[in-house]
């Protein structure tokens, strides 16, 4: 067994996500984290883990195989991937989809000019996600994609809300609406507006004495993030929030609806959907299956960047092609 | 773009749904059918499409970038894909599970004899299916895999009926119990029999003056196809039977319940689902996007037996890599 050394960059709920995962795999070993804060405030799950300042990356290029990088597509990642694909194999989770072509561009750059090899946008969505709709759109390509995401916590919503005046916390669920999702499925390739999609349910704990009815505006009102939607707000106490909503579950469906046939009389719907606890721990165990894939493409030589779609789905296991054959297949 | 000259040796329902998946998309081109049957018999879709007798395939060698073999698994292709991957780039779904292993030492031993690529087990269990299966127990290694099939047509089991003494026709549906679909949905990974899992419906049409009683006895003891499932018999005329039983779908689930977290209290649950109105049309939809991948990889120069394990997703695609970042990413 090819045993991977693992580094993470960045130890918040995804950083944990990835040394969680890496503890569900024999052949990966976490053997580094780096961090911005104080190196001694960080305590990984396991001793034999040693914890460095970020700063000092540079000089631990030979102690790790895959460099897994946790911090944030907004401000982290599109700065971070690329320097460190110049001196390791990288793996992030790049989700702002409209700048994954500049995000590829810049980290292929990087990676080629160092020799590594870089796999970026890996988690559900981009990643997962995006592989069942490039599968179903070769198998079908009369047809038409539905993504619908949750009924989850969206992180960024969450945050949105916490920035209005006399919010005090907040969480907010995305949620498929039944009657769209039930039309997909049955293949009738309905057009469907963000409004007809989605719901959006927000949980709120005012400050003392701030004005709710001013804060339920602000929200269904913002625009991009609620103006388009049908929302709601709750105000709950920040123990009940604390209660019934610490989990950080998400998952969503991502369905194809296509046609066959003289007269494309034949109607087929591919699905496929995930129901997640933590979006994080899986998110994590996704890109612990990349990072393997990484190593072994480092192994033959490979330079550039790559995503899933470049990868073939053996290298994310660790077992072998026969093996998989013999009882996947 | 690249076009890919399509041949396809055998012209049943499944060669038929590989000729209707090369008129969805513009870069694979049908250009021969090769029959056993007389080829002045066998009329395609298209009249720019050359048939021809079997036996004449190796003269056609340099006419096909790629050869669909559309036999059976149990007679045909466990000869044929070895013979024809001397020759030709091939694409199989031979869908035997148990005997992949050795069918794919056999095309693999002629395909690198010949310098060609060979790629077996394209369908959708094998297939899409068995990719299912792979990628969600690389993400989620402490889980159960659960695979339903149907509601649908066995040919298979229809084909066993129907050589039962006094049966004229009969139409089989394998039919996934609900209780366990759920179950397995909700996360529970519960243990379940095979009696468990599935259903079996049988609609039969009986010769005058047959035994009823008989044939029903007949079908639900009969050794691995019905004695472990409960299985309904129900008679019916051959009107009704054309009538109500003559299409071919099929379709089913993958399922991959697992656990992340540092006790393993996070649950997740991955599905794969297909509802297809016609078997023959999806499975040959498959193979056709095999076969531009197929064609990919010959033009790479690779050679020997591969499965969708081992192709880069983007292979299956028309689009340039630019394209699917940008749009399906």
């Amino acid at each position: 067994m090819v045993k991977t050394r693992i580094g993470i960059l960045g130890y918040g709920n995804l950083g944990r996500g990835v040394e969680l995962a890496c503890r569900q795999n024999d052949d990966l070993e976490l053997v580094a984290l780096f961090t911005r804060r104080d190196p001694a405030s960080v305590h990984p799950l396991a001793d034999s883990v040693t914890v460095y300042a970020a700063d000092d990356l540079a000089a631990h290029a030979d102690d790790v195989d895959v460099l897994v990088l946790c911090g944030g597509s907004a401000n982290d990642l599109p700065e971070q991937t690329p320097a460190c694909a110049q001196l390791f194999t990288v793996v992030d989770s790049f989700d702002t989809h409209a700048n994954i072509p500049a995000h590829f561009a810049q980290v292929d750059a990087a990676a080629r000019e160092g020799g590594q090899v870089a796999i970026i946008s890996a988690g559900w969505d981009p990643g997962m996600f995006s592989l069942a709709r490039l599968y179903a759109g070769c198998i079908l390509p009369e047809g038409g994609d539905y993504t619908f995401w949750g009924r989850g916590v969206s992180q960024g919503h969450s945050d949105a809300i916490r920035r209005i005046p006399g919010v005090a916390d907040a969480r907010q669920y995305t949620v498929p609406v039944p009657e769209a999702l039930e039309a997909v499925r049955s293949g009738q390739m309905p057009e469907l507006s963000t409004r007809q999609k989605h719901t959006r349910e927000c949980y709120v704990v005012a400050e003392e004495g701030a004005d709710l009815a001013a804060i339920e505006r602000a929200i269904v009102t913002m625009p991009n993030y609620f103006d388009e939607y049908d929302t709601t707000v709750t105000f709950i106490s920040q123990e009940e929030l604390d209660r019934d909503h610490a989990g950080i579950p998400h998952g969503g469906s991502v369905i194809r609806s296509g046609v066959t046939g003289e007269q494309g009389e034949h109607r087929h719907v591919v699905e496929y959907s995930l129901k997640l606890d933590s979006n994080p721990e899986f998110t994590g165990s996704v890109l612990a299956a990349c990072a393997r894939a990484a190593h072994r493409l480092a192994r033959e030589g490979q330079t550039g960047c790559k995503t899933l779609f470049d990868i073939p789905p053996a290298y994310l296991s660790p077992r072998s092609a026969e093996d998989l054959r013999a009882h996947l297949l």
